[in-house]
């Protein structure tokens, strides 16, 4: 695999991500990690917000760039010449919409592939939408989120607090 | 069977869609397809808008008719005469809502009876709201929904591209 | 639908799978409930006990017929102008295996449709498999089998008790 | 088990909420039944009246207390002495969330325990969200919730009718 | 809850295994951990093996006993006084399974409840059968099984290797 | 990716495998598409048997290249200079499944990536095993398997049938 992209909401980035991540750069020679917003979801951090902190906790993995696109996944994957896309998996639940994805961008672009990493068992309950519940009511989220992630966490839901 | 309900949002209706009814037809005699609104999903097309889409795509369908309406699906079969129900299946996380929608429409009409049909492989990842969301974000739809669904969706969200 | 098949190992009937039968039997004009025998599973009862014990349970359902076969059952469907196969779900595991037969079997009959119906929550955990376990272990298994069905358990699981 | 805590959004309580408080006060000496706020839904009732109905439905049941509390599940189990969580499970998809909300518990305090308890069959398919959608529709679901909390839906809900 | 039983083959009694009687043992006050013989299965090690080998990994656990048994789960609980099973849940397909067994076992005693507890993730891929198959093909499997079954493992596989 | 290996049982291999071994050769350099013997399934076709039906499926294919092996996996990966392991995914419960083996291929050799392929919608029904019983009861299985793999399962089946 010479470029992949690992596509995301990362709202924010967890260390669930990062180990997809660092899997991922692992078997491809360039790994684009990329941002992007979703119609259903309203993010707690903007687009901006979430691709620096995206930066921030990625800057010293090698071979590994950090992006943000609109529209869909497979032009952005054209865009930057990449052939792979780089999912993530969790859960049973996340299999079936994942595969639904996978299926729906086979027949937008049939020349590019979804390969599927999974998280490390340690991971597999870290949520960006669990860790956000849990610090809103004052929960300790620092062994979930890089410590950049963490402090924008806790700015953002002060003012809630 | 001699009259049966296939129900849904249709918003609009998919290529599934209409693999399930025509597979529906053949094991009935009469067969009737019924949009409804729902309480928890706002729909992109009106109630008359989605009928009509439906009507489009299966008008040349023979024993089948299309109708909406509103309020309970037992109480509509009834209104109707049809003591079964028709449902799709897709996936897994499909199964277990349909399974307590059998189950709630059981308790609530013990004479009438739910039976699933599985639509086709090729159209197992096709839902009409990942079908919305790859035409909101540009892509090219036009191999999941019949030609006067594919008009709509284009017209309705022209403006937000 | 005028006629549709029922198949199943049977090994024993349980109230389970007549509870499927006689909804089925309200669906359609004429229902075969078919046993046969599988590679992989070693029956407790062979092809005529089972077909005696279904014939037993079933004798009272006007509108349905016992039968046994051997070979594949789209075969059997099609010598008894059966146009529909009807099974019974009772799980998430189930609907795995099922769905995978019933697109083999539509591979091997594209005229032959599978319908899908739910058993009653108070059976979904009653399996002929769980039932003999429990049988052999000395436990009382009266509520989940039909009488003549429950004789043949005993009889033949009592020299091993 | 000496204190266990049953927490839940409880919008509207019903049957199968009692079902799982009445087992899960047999295998604890003392339980408290506690309803909250979720961030992501917004509740029928307010957290008064969800307590209310919860209190009127369990007032007899001995060695049960009612209560509500706002932030942390965890938190609030210290601050009762409780070492015990107890869940009710209903299907495959509540598991995988349960699952999540487990292992984040247990990050968050990991001397507190996540017990699960299974519904009855006959209450694996009332949830509340699908009781309201029924009700809302003009549907009886007196079967399915205590007196009070189907005087409540109805007042409720009656305006929209 | 006074006593409950944590049933299982335990063929050899993994880390997983030890992690659930654990936590077991926090929720009540005596635990009896007991192994038994499976119709399907054919154990790698006899009943007193297994009994031994769990008897070494769980001596110095306060409040928990070992045991054996044949019959029904249910009769050992009432020999014993138990009105609790303890069970394990790891994933998907486990609750399924564990779902029919907690019915069926509910079926035969309505006053013994079932309680699910969650194992570490850092132990769900770990059972038995797949810790068998990787050492009998030389593989190193210190890390999932305490040292007398880690011992007992590779004496009896030696000589197939 | 530089070399890869893609294992089975491959008893025998079906186009459901060739279309995996297709994807994962064009996001890596060098396939290896590898037969096993497994402790729990007997298989109809030997190693030699089933490592020359691949060689016939597959030798057109370039980058690919076809081994048997027997031991461990992640051993066999490390002999032939792989760093990653290719699996085909079809349904929820493969995924379970799957997951326990790239967990406990992860904890034997943390160095060696498994990724995840998903076969195309029309393949999810095929396995090996139900391909065999359906020729075994006589069924025509010509689009599931190669035209070597179709000519071994009839000849080898043909003195049952």
């Amino acid at each position: 695999m010479d470029t992949a992209v690992y596509a995301g909401t990362f709202d924010p980035v967890t260390y669930g991500h990062l180990d997809i991540a660092r899997r991922a750069s692992e078997v491809c020679q360039r790994l684009i990690v990329a941002t992007t917003n979703t119609v259903t979801k309203q993010p707690l951090f903007s687009l901006d917000e979430r691709t620096t902190l995206l930066y921030e906790a990625l800057k010293e993995l090698p071979g590994v760039e950090v992006a943000s696109f609109s529209g869909l996944l497979v032009d952005f994957c054209r865009s930057v010449g990449a052939k792979t896309i780089v999912r993530g998996l969790r859960a049973v639940s996340d299999f079936e919409y994942e595969f639904e994805i996978a299926m729906m961008n086979r027949s937008l672009a049939p020349d590019i592939e979804t390969i599927f990493l999974v998280a490390n068992p340690e991971y597999m309950f870290v949520s960006s939408s669990l860790i956000k519940a849990v610090a809103s009511s004052g929960g300790d989220v620092s062994q979930f989120v890089p410590p950049e992630a963490l402090d924008a966490i806790i700015r953002r839901l002060a003012p809630r607090l």
